[in-house]
């Protein structure tokens, strides 16, 4: 596994020693980690703080994001692929996509690369919390 | 104009004269306000709040939003359509889509209504802001 996805791990576990959402991301540029982020639905009591969109908020305004790729611990949702498809991030690697199936194809076909690394840490990570806290996943992925 | 686009329209204006970019939201269930914002890029140097992502965390954690209506001033783009998706929201009430076509194809693709006022004030309001500030408009499109 690359230092990317093992620092998208880390975020993720990070939120779930928080009692979070395990869900972690990183952006990266040039070969280097220039924002991480995770979900804080429940940390900051915020339902737009996805883990992409946490690691986009940390990034800051940093201009185009033509060279960059983002890393996820799990296929980006519809708000998240959306926001990846409007700011022009061309690359997009996931954890795993077996415990939500998210919105590949839609960033496909807005000319984004989709890399689904399928890691069984990544799966075993998203099937303990969702098996522990069903609501809260449901919650934040607009289910309720 | 019902009060909640002329809501929105306040939360933009005050954005403007903030030095922000001009775009507000609101949030309404069974006839009331829940939750208002606007665009924050430049005030909070965050590029994922938009108006509507404001407006959304501004709400907190509401559980469903299957009886919200979500206004606002300009046609979503694919970050806040995507989360508008997501989310479950079931229709969007816009001030305008002549200055930015955003993604209403996508969003009606998914069952959400979506309302075109075509007001002139707004339409006039994001003239004056593109006119002044292009560059700033074009970081908060991912048009850089």
């Amino acid at each position: 596994m690359d230092k990317f996805m093992e620092a998208a791990i880390a975020q993720a576990e990070k939120s779930y020693n928080e009692g979070g959402i395990p869900i972690g991301s990183v952006l990266m540029r040039n070969g280097e980690i220039i924002a991480q982020g995770h979900n804080k639905r429940v940390q900051e009591a915020n339902p737009i703080l996805h883990g992409e969109m946490d690691c986009l908020l940390n990034a800051g305004r940093i201009g185009s994001y033509k060279d960059t790729v983002i890393y996820s611990t799990l296929m980006p949702c519809y708000m998240c692929a959306g926001t990846i498809v409007q700011f022009n991030i061309k690359k997009v690697v996931v954890g795993e996509s077996r415990t939500f199936t998210g919105a590949r194809k839609f960033m496909e076909s807005h000319g984004v690369e989709v890399v689904d690394l399928n890691l069984q840490k990544c799966v075993d990570m998203m099937t303990r919390f969702i098996d522990e806290k069903p609501t809260l996943w449901n919650e934040d992925i607009g289910e309720l």
